[in-house]
């Protein structure tokens, strides 16, 4: 069975292809709004675990909507939580029999209500899979731990493609520097260079 | 990393085990109270399957407990949660550093809440998966029907270790056959006889 999970290069996304890789033939998947190069980075760690990519083009106008909404927000949850629904909605699309993502029990953003996965499945025609979505915070990082050679820092220290490099770009470019740094405080992130042997 | 999945031998569960399989050294493991010995039939789906099995003794009180709470209500859902809570507090006790069971995205009993997760993952120290909880119902039947050999039929006549049985047993003798039927009315089960070569 085929499925496409959205990829992003972090520990989270990686370990849901793992997972999903006992039963499905999984294609890792990453939405560009075209803003930047960022998806590159997605690309290079599906190749690393062994996956197939692929990039999937977003509408540029789900990126300035969200993009002016954290900015009135003064932080990036709801724009970020459109952005991951437009998102699944693209790639429902593909020619698959499922569709998953890496969010986990303990996370508050992007999350998927069971009413919103059964919608996408029913409008679709795909199952919709979160398969972290029973793992906490503590049982992800020490499955981590024992898979991957993961790189963690700053959030704009760290290559990824989740999106807040695309958004930073556009509201650097609409506003300036310090409309980015409002809507994005300092925050962790990680990034998966390879499994270990 | 050890792990220890409340197994009835259903789809379910079964279908649970091969997902952790991947990250965790999986033991299989029956709640029972002693009343019957349909824990049997989880030993041998957990034998078939290639899983080491365990037996793990409840407290009587909370069966004579349940099985009060059933009749009362009329339905089994209340008194299936406690026993489902119990088995789970009794399994965190075991040495391992992960508990699971097979509660799907679709199940309405037993349900166990973020609170309770993270409550049992704190006063025990083991952290708590539920791996089936980001898959529907849909998702969980085709990966049951590309994987295992199933029997699937009337409750009373599949074999199976879900608590069901020991607690019509309870009711039948503290009680009679009326009172288990008001309680349980007919419902489908599953049975995992061995994987597909």
């Amino acid at each position: 069975m085929e499925l496409a999970l959205l990829y992003s290069g972090g520990k989270d996304s990686s370990l849901a292809a793992l997972l999903l890789d006992r039963f499905y033939d999984v294609r890792c998947v990453t939405g560009s709004f075209g803003l930047t190069d960022d998806w590159e980075h997605a690309e290079r760690a599906a190749t690393a675990l062994g996956f197939p990519f692929e990039r999937v083009e977003l509408g540029r106008e789900v990126a300035e909507e969200a993009a002016e909404r954290m900015i009135a927000d003064g932080y990036p949850r709801n724009g970020i939580q459109r952005i991951h629904e437009h998102t699944l909605e693209s790639i429902a699309e593909l020619d698959v029999d499922a569709v998953a993502d890496g969010t986990r029990r303990d996370d508050r953003v992007p999350t998927v209500s069971r009413a919103q996965a059964q919608s996408l499945e029913d409008r679709h025609g795909v199952d919709y899979i979160s398969p972290l979505s029973g793992f906490g915070r503590h049982a992800v990082d020490r499955l981590v731990e024992a898979t991957f050679d993961v790189e963690q820092g700053p959030s704009e220290e760290i290559p990824k493609a989740d999106y807040e490099g695309e958004i930073r770009a556009l509201i650097a470019e609409r506003h300036d520097e310090a409309a980015v740094t409002d809507v994005f405080p300092d925050h962790e992130q990680t990034y998966v260079h390879r499994r270990h042997d």
